[in-house]
């Protein structure tokens, strides 16, 4: 992995009164930029040719670098122009789906925003469950293989791919005849209880500079074809057999129950904790926990993920929560962006970026 | 129960410069801190200690007064901590159920924003019903005993305790197995037809000092197990039973069909008017009528809450409806606190706490 | 159908400095009447006595029109008042439904926002599903007779009555049953494949000011009975048959997953590019493709609204997308009224209205 050493050597070059946030065009580039352009710094995306027209309708970026590939962030003259432009980069799910922790960890050395360290445990279920268990989280159970399936059972294959190929299963009999069913990779798969209960998802901010856990924002995923699927009555789907499917495809706010609050803040100060002794200095600015909130309202997160999550995009305007705490409309987006504001008045910008 | 005299005693030796907003630190709490201080009032929380860390990181309480146990807010010290700091304690839905509606009309003499004497009223469906219908809102039909049960029912517990051990039923068979199921107190029960349709829940606003009921919003709530529960096809269940439970966990925001809205608003209205006669000067404030929309386009409430509902959380910065009346950012939180500011201007405080 | 220069001729007698926005008192008149009065213009509601109430509660309307029936927009009478009052009707989709899109091309010689001749396109569905697909969108398959039916179909009628009398089926036999139970007109039906995924309805704006689409926001439908109906576990619903019906009721907010983006604008684009070739000058203003998002990705649209949608109701204070371009509380009511705004600035007001 870089080290921080060569991080903080391509900052020292850096003009920091020209600093520039920028991201990959995807999954909550739009917002990233707003929050970024709303505290004042200079914008950039790296866009495929496709794409470039909706980052160019909201008008939202100063610079645009074109890639035919976005795995083209990783050659030596992307990442030499980036350097050019006094960027930070902004990770997110597409970004990680798309360039492979292995490649952010070792070969781009534009510097990030976050721990680059988070992503090696992020990307590994079993790395992912270490670290909520340690943080005293309830996680659905994990089956070792199909034989011990003893309950209804969620199989996930790898990656951050929306939830696709993700399927449903009761006993070891289910799981092979659908396993055979998914396309693609399938060697590498986990099993995890499905625990039945609604899904809240807390988006968190972890802020270094001033040593606090903040919640953001929540949504809910709306998924294809689930919720499309559930609203055709079992009675008018029989003879008609249509797996369902968990792709992400937009995201549905909400607020939760007010009492559950003391919980959802322990569960993320605890994470933050945890991670600062497992990856030291742990986790730095956005993260999300998948939970499940059963009707004892007891909450289990069975998934982590360490960056900006797709579900704050909803909130360009700021949350209720949001704006509890800031009074202004805050993003999460906008919340990286003041974070590095913040740092920079403070002198302190080495601190959140890796 | 405390006379309005008692009440107005205890007012008159307050310092109405130094008025404070104060409530019991959950349900929605936060939004009525936040609406306090918005309209320029001091606040103050009551908390268990276990719940002191949310309303601290949020900052929007000047005071915080921390107990064991929510019932300690009746005992004579806390009381007069309170009065101390000329608060006025707004109810909401754990406040009713943690201290108990009786306690608060007999016990507590911290004047009470709204009329003391709706608890009564709120805390029976017996009388819920007499107030709904005299207000010729429909219902769903009550069936006295489960012999009589010749649809499908929902059977439902006393008090707001967010739906805990609901069930539902087709006949008096299965209304027995399930009851059987129950865990704690069930003798008291209430049977109600389950009418088919979208769940519309709008929360209201009686003003008192602009003698107007206003449309502050709207929500679905967002229950556990059950919106788990009919994510997952019925096929897969097969064998594998889950009872559906309706315990709140979250609110969702929604916008009614606009044709909806001579009703929505004839109904609050007319809620309003017999309030007003049968227990005056009425209900004053914030109030929900819990109402589902059939295919006809017929609204049906099945309940009533006559204080703040915790759906109104969504709306922090305002609703698409409070939006259109005030053109500023109005929650119901705000709403009550501008309500109090209007009525100091007024000289008409002692109208809108009992 | 009224010729532009019938039109033209009156707006030439009109008093441009009182221009004056209205509409009908239904749909989404509240979000256009308070999009009006941002944008700095008089304003005028059309509406029955049983509505008044509602657009007096909210104070949005300097005028109101009553009558005794929707229909009566097209008297001599209230057309010469509503030319007296310098009037820019906004349709919307009520207002289609009440007066008829032949009453609105041939008699209604009021000013409308946008283009007249959309209306014969958008009232039948044949000549959508023409324009759709010359636009290059996908659209679920469409089975001529009952026969023909091999898979999951939905089964519409004509108009846009949200969704009454809607029905599922698989085959012709289930077809016929549930046709015979469809009350009113039921001869003229479409049969269109149900395509299973989520639903996703983005509204965009068409200026032909700045010559561009615009991505408003987007929304869920929230119909009843399908809504509570799928709330119910089947195995509890066994013997209790209720067929599922789709009224609309109200709507939910929703973002779509980014990447799913491109395609959206590209389908929008799309659809304005042909309505320019079909009808001349093209689609004016609002639209809606009313989306299914498949697991892989792909979006169907199985109609086309070509006038404000009701989702829009939501966005009253702007929604996350208009805030990435506007940097302000966009409404797509208050869009209208700043194309308008800006037509009027640069002496092109008879390109907006027809």
């Amino acid at each position: 992995m870089l080290s921080h050493e060569r991080i903080v050597k391509v900052v020292s070059k850096y003009n920091l009164a020209e600093l520039t946030i920028g991201t990959l065009g995807s999954h909550s580039a739009l917002q990233i930029l707003k929050g970024a352009r709303d505290e004042g710094f200079r914008t950039l995306v790296v866009c495929r040719s496709d794409q470039t027209h909706v980052y160019q309708h909201f008008g939202l970026a100063d610079e645009f670098v074109i890639v035919d590939n976005y795995k083209d962030l990783l050659s030596h003259e992307i990442q030499e122009q980036l350097l050019e432009h006094n960027v930070i980069l902004i990770p997110h799910g597409s970004f990680v789906e798309y360039i492979g922790s292995e490649n952010i960890s070792n070969k781009l050395y534009v510097p990030l925003f976050g721990n680059r360290r988070v992503l090696e445990w992020e990307s590994s279920r079993d790395k992912q469950r270490e670290l909520l268990e340690m943080a005293g989280i309830k996680m659905p159970k994990k089956f070792d293989t199909p034989e011990e399936i003893d309950r209804l059972v969620m199989v996930k294959f790898p990656g951050a791919k929306g939830g696709k190929g993700y399927f449903l299963a009761k006993n070891k009999r289910e799981f092979e005849q659908k396993l055979k069913k998914v396309k693609g990779e399938k060697k590498y798969y986990t099993i995890q209880e499905y625990v039945i209960g609604t899904l809240i998802y807390p988006h968190y901010f972890y802020s270094p500079i001033l040593s606090r856990t903040e919640l953001m924002s929540m949504d809910i995923r709306y998924e294809s074809n689930i919720d499309g699927l559930t609203r055709i009555p079992e009675r008018i789907l029989k003879g008609y057999l249509v797996d369902p499917s968990y792709v992400v495809t937009g995201n549905i706010p909400l607020v939760a129950r007010e009492s559950l609050l003391p919980k959802i803040f322990e569960m993320g100060e605890n994470v933050i904790k945890v991670s600062q002794k497992l990856f030291p200095p742990g986790m730095v600015g956005p993260f999300c926990l998948e939970c499940i909130c059963t009707p004892d309202l007891e909450l289990w997160a069975f998934e982590i993920s360490a960056r900006i999550v797709a579900g704050t995009n909803l909130y360009v305007q700021g949350s209720p929560y949001s704006q509890l705490l800031w009074n202004e409309p805050m993003s999460t987006g906008r919340r990286i962006a003041r974070e590095i504001k913040l740092a920079l008045e403070k002198n302190r910008l080495l601190e959140l970026i890796y």
